[in-house]
């Protein structure tokens, strides 16, 4: 099933992510990722959420966080019109073996190495989620020691954008 | 009030995250950004929360995540032993006389122009939250139409990490 990106602008209120994850456990949705940061205005948080859902699960989730009362837009982030982006951080086991690989392989995907000891380094990459999911497929069989992975963020095309905040 | 970076490792279950988020708004701690996306594993999901609390609190708030069933592993992470970044989408507003300025702080931000159009331009970048909230700020009296932070992510410098998965 294709991925989903729903980008939700919310007033920055105590409570309010805990309704919209509230609103997406009780009905059984299931998030693939999601984060929450402020906006150029202290007033307003935005949150992306990822979900893996069919069209009418989808129609649904979005009438029901519009009846929120701290959500102030809600729109889903289309291919075709949006730029996505998302950060990783992957450390890996390092051998003197196995190290040559994994910087040619860091070179190639444009990434960063960020902390370099003699059993582990650890690498920054940002691109759009396939990429971040072939960096992370070639670094397994190398040992993935742990990593972290920021989830999809998105911005419409042009200059459209979800709402002037004011 | 220095900002604090909790890392928290919880079992992929539906409502982990409201069960959480729950915890953090029903004992009124506020929340700047919260990041949450699959690990290496499918069995585990990794959030990032950001802060701003004194040490009593902090210590309050950990020790009642760790009451929580789904909760595996809660790491506070230190500016010295640990990796920090952040991803930032961000649309300007443009004018003839306004693109080279921006264009030019683009270069100098090692950031990356991701869409370009007559009436606005989209960067991308990736780093520790100051050089971010100085890429904003920097911005901001061009004219800012919308941006989207994913909040930070972090990993402990090193091979050591959150816990190994299995």
């Amino acid at each position: 099933m294709k991925k989903t990106v729903i980008a939700i602008l919310v007033r920055n209120q105590a409570g309010v992510l805990t309704r919209v994850s509230a609103l997406f456990s009780r009905r059984g949705f299931n998030i693939d990722s999601l984060t929450v940061s402020e906006t150029e205005s202290h007033a307003f948080s935005r949150i992306t959420v990822t979900m893996e859902e069919d069209a009418y699960v989808k129609k649904q989730l979005m009438k029901q966080l519009g009846k929120l009362h701290d959500v102030r837009e809600i729109e889903e982030m289309h291919a075709d019109e949006a730029v996505f982006r998302e950060l990783l951080l992957i450390k890996i086991k390092v051998t003197p073996g196995t190290r040559q690989e994994i910087m040619d392989a860091t070179n190639v995907f444009r990434s960063k190495i960020i902390d370099f000891s003699a059993d582990s380094l650890c690498v920054e990459i940002t691109g759009e989620s396939p990429k971040i999911d072939a960096f992370i497929e070639l670094m397994r069989p190398l040992g993935i020691v742990e990593m972290c992975r920021t989830g999809v963020i998105a911005l419409e095309r042009g200059k459209d954008c979800l709402k002037t905040l004011e």
